[in-house]
Parts: structure tokens; sequence; C-alpha cells
């Protein structure tokens, strides 16, 4: 009786709510205007660490934790969920798998681009068969265009290391505009990826000016005026380092773009029309996870989460037609608040005089290094000592023992004198990173309560935050191959068995 | 015109189940039936590796990942959410202040026992508002009764280490049933603990004949028959302790009475009646996790999750009437699937061939180096490289220089001989545990690709998992002190400001 009656009363309320969209100009109610934010290694700690240095910022008071008010605006999302990372093949993902996941909903090997794991059929993509639904599609990365991360929306390719067949995928693909950083390989057989993107129609944008006068209607790639190019990464510098360019010169405001002002662009320019679908990936979270850099990871993650803000404030105008959805691909460096040398203790304020990335010391490391060539003194010199203290606020004078001891064991091994410790000890103490650079981060790292277990991936479980139409379907644990086919359902997609 | 429907029809709805429910026994839906599972020191990734460790073990395929049908009973519930963990004065919290949030749906300082961060007010907690309802209560263990975790739902202490002051509180509270380990301080100057509660009116149960016969209605505290007592834990047994005391004497199965056991017997006794609260707590994942020991976390996950199991079985009878709530109160160790050294793989297999936790090789080491005394080897003799590969499976000669060098300085260390490492270097290498014990456990947890940033806490945030009645509420991400409230709204209880 009184199951009957609910179903009656359903079927009312689903004819009624029937007849009173049937006129008007969409049908049925979807996702429309879709944000896919992927934050490259960023766990939940990854979340919650950024959380407490900035909450610690603020108020130095004896109380901790993080109050809601403060938290990121990601962590306020209406829904929070979890999901699984592992690849097809193993517990601990790469980016090219996991991105496939979340592109595509299916599993792939470590390297794989957008297809299965024998690399022979090309999986379909959320952003392809938006697409061909006629929406507007983007694509923004902090670092290369090519990278795994975004390749996977665009591209179909069996290694991720073919970033010239991956860029030339780009163009091909017809998507509306590509955003942050460049392209790893322009040049190679298939011709220059730009000149073949502008024969395609595509405006190539890589100054300020030139990334504002884009018009909608224009399909467009935007480039990051000024990239950073240490090992050919094509990529947005780290947001640490932008500050400290413009804080030094106002004029680099106009060179380093804001993965924020990337997606404010991207959606002026895609907003007309049948609605659409923008990832936007904080890659070097993930990069500066690898090299253990912990006030690098903040600064990036509050550049990505102001990128968030962007989707929050466009959602304004489209509350029930907008889904915003963040996740990670997978965490990066196992980081913990918490290490063992300071046990239930926590200083973020020692990271808060850290002035510039791992990058940024391992340039001036290269060059001082240069400079004095074979006739580098025997121990770390005080000059040495000094910039070290002024660029990220570790006093060697304060350093205990052992402390000066790593440091002055891992400045021999970054001149490439003999080491003390047997190779196996090495090659954990530094990873493939520069030995004084990342002993440094580490010291200064640890100081604040801030361990991390590897120099690569793992095989944590991510965050999976959402809001807007469609958003409680994310709440729960479930895995990343979930995560597209949550979206393609809120966006009335259909994702290819 | 449309919402104006809806609401009418929600209120007829409303109307149409208020008539429908006024003449049962109980006008309000509520949960009666509820369980709160604690895993002390248990974050995502300690059930995440557990997941992963088991399914290796039984499919040795090159496909890697935990199938939905291989995730422990927890990931199975029909919600997972998430909640921080900070306790009132730091970032990182100690057991007090976390079970106190979760008792009471307040913060406190660490070390205090559910009262207020200056130790003078008592909070209420879920426990006894329940009590006060005419529910019936039940507290159970793997350590001790009087241990932080279960002492913050019965007695209110300002520090945590007041072990006879808490013991005194446990039978004063009226509570129907306290189970699983003893008492840490029976004896002290309010009495004895165990005589003073017989004359309140339990009987003390300490074999398995005793709790075999406790009937509904009596007052009960069960003690496990045998207690690890190495430090005065008055703790059960590991699993993978108790797994290998019954392999080698079937008759032990009497002396060690699983969680899963002490589980089943409360559930029999509180049944029937108004209803009842019962929580029960993994505690000894806690205390592995500061060990860094992985096998002995997963072996104690697996019966922790076996008394979920116990509680799933028992919702089939009371399916709308049963909450079950599934937390950790903190992560411990910063454990992750991933280290420094292992990258991308894993090697989960390495640690099917430990057969006791780091607690029984200490008792090992400790009657060894009591038997050769100042007459001890040089290094480590052959004797002993063989023990530790029968028990851990670690086999010295697949070691390489640096495994051989490290395990060689922890055998001097553990025979308080000088180590040729500072002295800043031997407490992260050891922590407070037996140096070669840990060596042991660190060495075999890296090769099986797991790692550990502490011996302490983390601030990790930890999942909350949930199923029946209420358990909607629970999805998301939140505060501690909101699963007590969440929990007490379920069950129709207040929780005073």
């Amino acid at each position: 009786m009184k199951s009957n009656n609910k179903w009656f009363i359903t079927v009312s309320l689903a004819a009624l709510v029937c007849l009173m969209t049937a006129g008007a100009a969409q049908a049925v109610p979807h996702a429309k205007y879709v944000f896919l934010f992927i934050g490259d290694g960023m766990g939940s700690v990854q979340i919650n660490a950024t959380e407490a240095y900035l909450a610690n910022k603020v108020r130095r008071d004896e109380v901790g934790g993080v109050d809601k008010a403060e938290l990121l605006r990601m962590s306020k999302l209406s829904v929070q969920g979890m999901c699984t990372t592992f690849p097809y093949n193993s517990y601990i993902t790469d980016s090219a798998p996991a991105a496939t996941a979340l592109a595509t909903g299916k599993k792939t090997a470590d390297g794989v681009i957008s297809m299965d794991p024998t690399k022979t059929i090309p999986y379909a993509t959320i952003a392809e068969q938006a697409k061909a639904a006629g929406m507007k599609v983007g694509i923004i990365s902090s670092v290369s265009i090519d990278h795994a991360t975004p390749a996977c929306f665009y591209a179909h390719e069996p290694l991720r290391g073919s970033y010239h067949n991956i860029g030339h995928q780009a163009y091909a693909s017809g998507f509306d505009f590509f955003g942050g950083g460049g392209f790893k390989a322009v040049d190679g057989p298939l011709g220059n990826v730009l000149t073949a993107a502008q024969a395609a129609g595509y405006v190539v944008a890589d100054t300020k000016a030139e990334i504002d006068a884009l018009k909608p209607g224009q399909k467009a790639i935007a480039i990051n005026p000024v990239l950073d190019d240490l090992k050919n990464d094509k990529a947005l510098f780290y947001d640490i380092d932008r500050t400290y360019a413009v804080a030094n010169d106002s004029a680099q405001a106009d060179n380093h773009l804001t993965l924020a002002q990337f997606t404010s662009r991207a959606v002026s320019l895609l907003e007309k029309g049948k609605g659409f679908f923008l990832m936007v990936e904080g890659g070097k979270v993930d990069w500066a996870c690898h090299a253990n850099d912990a006030r690098t990871v903040f600064d990036d993650m509050a550049a990505f989460d102001d990128a968030i803000g962007v989707a929050l404030k466009f959602m304004h105008k489209h509350p029930r037609e907008t889904l915003i959805v963040v996740t990670g691909d997978h965490e990066t460096g196992g980081m913990t608040i918490g290490w063992a040398g300071t046990a239930y203790a926590s200083y973020f304020e020692k990271l808060e005089n850290q002035k510039i990335s791992y990058v940024e010391f391992d340039k001036i490391w290269n060059a001082y290094k240069t400079a004095c060539g074979a006739g580098c003194p025997a121990d770390l010199e005080d000059a040495l000592k000094t910039q070290i203290n002024t660029l990220f606020g570790l006093d060697y004078t304060t350093l205990n023992n052992f402390e000066k001891l790593r440091l002055e064991d891992a400045y021999d091994k970054s001149l490439g004198r003999t080491s003390p410790n047997l190779p196996e000890e090495d090659a954990l103490l530094y990873g493939t990173n520069t030995p004084l650079t990342v002993t440094i981060t580490h010291i200064l790292n640890k100081k604040a309560g801030i361990a991390w277990t590897s120099y690569a991936h793992t095989g944590v479980p991510v965050p999976v935050l959402a809001h807007g139409y469609g958003a409680g379907t994310f709440n729960g644990f479930y895995d990343n191959t979930d995560v597209a086919k949550k979206i393609a359902k809120a966006m009335r997609l259909t994702l290819p068995n």
C-alpha cells in the first residue's frame, strides 16, 4: 500500500517535471558547463598540509588545526569523495594510465595515452564525446600541453614520451582551446606542430597581448610568454618562482600568467554555445612532490585552488548547469604532516622564509659549480651558506651535527666528489635530484614536521571533490575509472565500451 | 507552481508515513543498534594497503590493484566519508583528544580524557547519553579497557595515564559490557578495580568458559584469558601472534579470543531491550604502526574487519534500526604504498613469510641478549640470521651492503655497544623501538614497497565509513567532532553544549 502510493507519487512527479521542461530549449537537465580540475600528484595530504600551512601563517596561536573557514575552496565543495588510482598492471600508477582512467573510464598500462593495455585500441575520451555532441572543449595545464595528463584527453599514443606525435594530435582533435605550457617536441618528422596548428586554423598566442586579444569562435593555443625550460620542460614557472619574479620586477606579471588567468580566459572564450568541457591541470604539484619540496607544493596548490575559484565564480551565472569536479590523478611523494624527528609537533612557519623552488636553486647551484669548477672549496663556504639561509630560511648555524653532515655530504656529491656513503644510501637520499638541493628541502621540510617516503608516486587513494549539477554521485569511495563515468553521466554523454 | 506542488506532495507523504508508524511501539525512527568501530591509527592507507596485500596474496598475476570484490568489508559499506583529526592545540592528535572528539563531539587538548582543554569540565559522551536513554552500552578494545580510546567513552580524567582512576570509572559508569584487554592499574589508592567492580554488581570473566557463561542482564567485564604483558600492556596478542600460537597448539584458541568473538558475545548479551551502543576498538593497529611493522598491521586490520563482519551479520536481523560507523582516530606512522627505493613497484608477497610481530621478536631478542651477555658475538651470528629468516622471511644473504650495514649497526645498538652513527641519526633510525627489531621490519617493509615517515601519529585525514540507518549523513569531508554529532542525531540523542 505504502510503496504503491510512493510509486504513484514518484511517477506523477516525474510526469510533472517532464511536462514543465518540454517547452524549454534543453529537454533533459544535464551538466552543460563542466570543469575537471586535476591536481597532478595531489592526495588528501597535499590539500590538508597546504591548508595547515596557510592557517598557521595567518594565526600564530596555541590553537591548532584548520577551521572550516580556512579550508581551500576545493575542501568546501559540497561533495567530498575518494577514489583508488591503480593502473591495469600494478598498484602504483603513472600519470598516463591515471589520466586515461579520468578521461575515458578505462584502465590501461603504465605509459599509455588513452589506448588499451596492448596499445592497439584507442579509447574515446569525455572531451572527444563532448566535442562530438557540439560542446566546446578546453585543455589547460601548468606543464606542457603534450604532457601525459592533458594528452590523455585528446591523444591516443602507445608511449607518453612520443611528444611530437602527441603535439600533432592536439590541433587534430579540433578542440577549441589549449592553454598553459608549450610543446616539448615542436619540430620532428611530422613537421612543426605550431605551424601545422596554424594551417589547421588555430591562432597561436604566446604574449599576454595576443592571449588577451583572442576572440570567441577562434580556435586557440595560448602558451605562457615565459616557460621554465631547465630540462626542456615547456612549463609555467612554479607559483613560488612566479611570485618571486614579479616581486623583483612587477613587469614580469605579464610574462607569467597564472593558472587562474588561463582558466578565466578559457571560460570567456568557450562560454557561448552548447556548453563546454574544460580540463585544468595543476601539473607541477606532482613535480614539486617528486622533488620533496613542500613549500613549492603549497604555493602551486594555492594557485590551483585559485583556478577553482574562477569556476566557482562562473557557476554563479549558471548555477544549475555547471558541474565542477576536482581530483588528483595519484599521490606523489608519500607526503605526511608528521615526521619521526618532530613526532606530534608541527612548525609550518619554518617554510615561510623559502623564496624559490628547488628548480631555481638548481639554476643557482649549476652557476656556482661552473664558476668554481675544479677549485670549488672542500666544504660548503660561507657565501653559499648565506645564500641557503636567504633563499630557504635555513640557517646553517642552527643545524645539528647530523644535518650538517648530510648537507656537507650532499655538497660533495653534487660536485661529483667521492661520497662517504654506500651507493644504495645515496640513491635513497637523493633520488634523481641534485643532492644539495634535495637535502636542503628535506632538512627544511623535516624541521617543519613534514616528511616524504618516496620520489615517485604512491598507491594512496585520492580525493574526488564535486559541486553543482550531478555532484551527488561523487560521494563515497570508488575507482578513478568511475570518475569519468560519473562525469559522462552528468553530461548525458556516452563513453563507448 | 512546481515547487508548490512538490511541497504539497512532500507534506502529504510525511503525513502518510506518520499515520502508518503511529501505531508502532517506536514512534520516531532512529538508530536503535549502533556500532562504532574505531581503528586506532587507521588512515586510508592502512585500509588500502591491507586490501592490496590480501589481493596480491590470492592472485599472483600481472594485473594490479584491488577489485571491488576483494575490498575489506569496511570499504564496501554504503557510505565512505573522511574527517580531520586535529586536537584543540595542534595539528597532530594523540588518542585522548581524538577519542574525546568521537565520543563527545568536542575538541580537547592532548592527553585529556573527555574533559575540556582546561581539564576542569567533563564532557558528556554518546555512550553515557545512550545509557541515560535506557539503552545498553558495551565497550570493547583489543588493548586495555582503561586505555585512552575506550576510556573516553566512560571516563573523565585530566591525564590519560591515570589508569587507576580510569579503571574505577569503568564500573561506576554502569555500562553493561566491557570486553577485550584488562586493566593496567588494578591495585592502587582507590582499592582493587576488579573487586570494586564485583561489589558494584559486575561479573568479572577471564576464561573462555566464564565469558561463554555470561547471561543477558548481567553486567560484565570480559577479559581475554591470556594478555600480552611485555610492557604491562594488558592487551590482546597481535592477531599474527594469536594465529602463530594457535597454529603451534590448537588448545591456545581458548586462550586467545578474537575481537570478532568479543563483539559477537557483546551483541548476544546486549541485544534485548531498548537497543544498544557498542564501541569496538582495534587498538593494536596503532601500536603496530608506531613500530612500523606493516604485516602485523595487516593481520590486525583483518581481525578488526572480522569484528565489523559480526555487526553486518547482526544487521540482517534489524536492517532498518542498525547503524554501523567505522573510523580511525588518526593515522599512525605515515604509512604509504610506495617507497623511494622501490618507486612504482610493489612486492607485497615479501611480507607473507613473516610469522610473528615485532613484540614477539623483542621477547626472543631479549632472551638471546640475556643468554650471551657480555659474550655476545661481535657481529650477527648465523643462528640469529637463520632465525630472522625463519620468522620474517628476510634472508641475510639477499641483502645489499647498505641493508647489511643497517642490520649490523642495529645489532650493536641493541646490545648497548657504540654506534658508528650520530645520536640524531640513531634517534631517527630506531625511535624508541628495539633497534634490531625495527631495522628488520623496516628492511622487510621497504622490500615490499611500503614505507613510513614517523613512529608517531600524523595529521593525515581519516576515513569515516557508515552503513544502515542515518548512514547518509556520513558522506563528505568534515571534522572528527562531527562524527559524534552525526551518531547522536541518528540515535535521537542530545550531546549537551
